[in-house]
């Protein structure tokens, strides 16, 4: 399969609290029409792409709770997504709450991920391993965050597939704020990421950390896990005022230079594409970041040694 | 002692193979007192500031080799540099090529920086643990990079030192590109890296990485490095064009928001300054990037499990 080809970031403005799937598909499938016509035969779609973001509220009926999540992928909701997307021959990564029933009939919810090929097969499954956010009820907050109350961590770690011409990751909002979410995928020789994210525009528990503060992180992060492991990352966002609280935006195709090359340019539905080379990071992957040739691993123990932070003492 | 104090990076121009240490100690006591008057407290100089970038040539003849190193620190060249500082009431940065004898008698040769405090004492001492470049002569490059000839790997980890009111890290030029650096560091809760580095304007083995993609590797590293880890970074370089070679300037001052506050506008000998609390990072710390709440270890083993990558086979 050519190492070679055009992908898309397909942006998502606002979904409210009401918003059927069926109409979220519908704008989506949207969004892969227009990708298609800009060429592309790979497209990102946002976290949680299905439904508005609902750990931003505290929901205490486990009925209401269970209908954000998809007990099923595809679904009869969601397959008409996979069949255009196959009849179009695009591959495309979709975020969405997933929820299961367990051998052991327990409920398991995660925000999961999955890599579907060009011919409408998922070849990839990722589950968030750093979910933000918290657990309880936070009177203080503006709006909620309980990532960590409505998903469990992630189980699977960051698996490379390789398909579609090169060695494919995953990874999830918050995960890419995270240098060991892109190494780790970085040591199994990762040559694109995709992510897709949904991040407000301010910081509800820091006023003074400013919206042009957090869009620099959200491509900071991208830009340096990208150059870091000389991969191509696309970060897919949900953008727009849902329901009271302003989302980011700025979507952007990233080269394993580290350059973005593509960026949204709207907080609604947007489609952005760049010409993919799966090729341009080999030279990186080459020469500075040979890691067989520099890394120092009796040097970084650390890192997997401990979970929290041990500064000396006073 | 306090928390907020004025920083400075001193940034160096060209330093020719012929100019004696004296002549350089005279420019870096020019640059403090110019550090001073800008009100800072702390100076950072470059990585090998005392000598030409001497691993661009093959240096056949040891005395000749030895003669670019420092035996011991300070010495009678380098005492009216920390008699200045100690003066002045400023801590410094200070990066050099380190020679001695150990026990056995064997030469051992680094890439250090030492750490002074505003008392004149040598609180620290980091030795380059990322030694780019390679051991042998390659008749291909337009000029050499032999830092794997001339040094060997770093055997002192990442320390951090309590000292002049924080958590004060180092690190030298080519660990600024390794998240590892930074990381480890971070999980000891560092609140200041300091970093030298001598870096060519131009990839002289890839003509068709620009200069410009080159400064954003160079920022990138340091603002993902600081923005991860919630820290200050100073990185301090030697600009200018030097026996044939463009060095890349660029010094600059990161914020723990990964904002750059001060930057470098030569080539040349130029002190910059910002105002620095560590309190600054604290909130960081203490949210988006609270390790303890947030890293998920069973995840990241790879990292330091091995040292290079292994993509999935074909």
């Amino acid at each position: 399969m050519s190492r070679r080809f055009i992908a898309a970031a397909c942006q998502l403005g606002s979904i409210s609290r009401s918003e059927s799937r069926a109409s979220v598909v519908a704008r989506m499938i949207a969004l892969l029409r227009q990708a298609k016509e800009r060429g592309a035969s790979l497209a990102v779609f946002p976290e949680m792409a299905l439904t508005t973001f609902f750990p931003r509220w505290l929901i205490a009926d486990e009925e209401e709770l269970d209908s954000f999540y998809e007990k099923e992928m595809p679904s009869n909701e969601t397959a008409p997504l996979f069949e255009e997307a196959r009849r179009l021959g695009l591959g495309f990564y979709l975020g969405y709450a997933e929820l299961f029933r367990d051998a052991a009939g327990r409920k398991r919810r995660f925000n999961t991920s999955v890599l579907v090929d060009r011919a409408g097969r998922i070849v990839g499954k990722y589950r968030k391993v750093h979910l933000p956010g918290h657990a309880e009820y936070e009177p203080e907050r503006p709006w909620q965050h309980l990532e960590k109350r409505y998903f469990e961590v992630g189980d699977l770690g960051f698996p490379v597939w390789r398909t579609m011409g090169g060695v494919m990751g995953m990874c999830l909002c918050n995960d890419r704020r995270w240098p060991e979410t892109w190494r780790v995928m970085g040591m199994k020789g990762v040559e694109l990421v995709m992510l897709g994210y949904n991040t407000p525009t301010a910081n509800s528990v820091a006023a003074h950390e400013g919206a042009h503060v957090r869009m620099l992180h959200n491509h900071l992060s991208m830009q340096a896990g990208a150059y870091q492991n000389a991969t191509w990352a696309i970060g897919t966002a949900k953008g727009g005022l849902e329901e009271g609280v302003d989302m980011m935006a700025g979507s952007c195709i990233v080269a394993p230079t580290g350059e973005i090359v593509a960026l949204a340019t709207t907080v609604g539905d947007e489609v952005i594409a760049a010409d993919v080379d799966l090729e341009r990071g080999r030279y990186i992957k080459e020469t500075v970041f040979n890691f067989a040739k520099h890394r120092r691993i009796e040097h970084y123990g650390i890192i997997t040694g401990q979970t929290a932070a041990t500064p000396p003492p006073d």
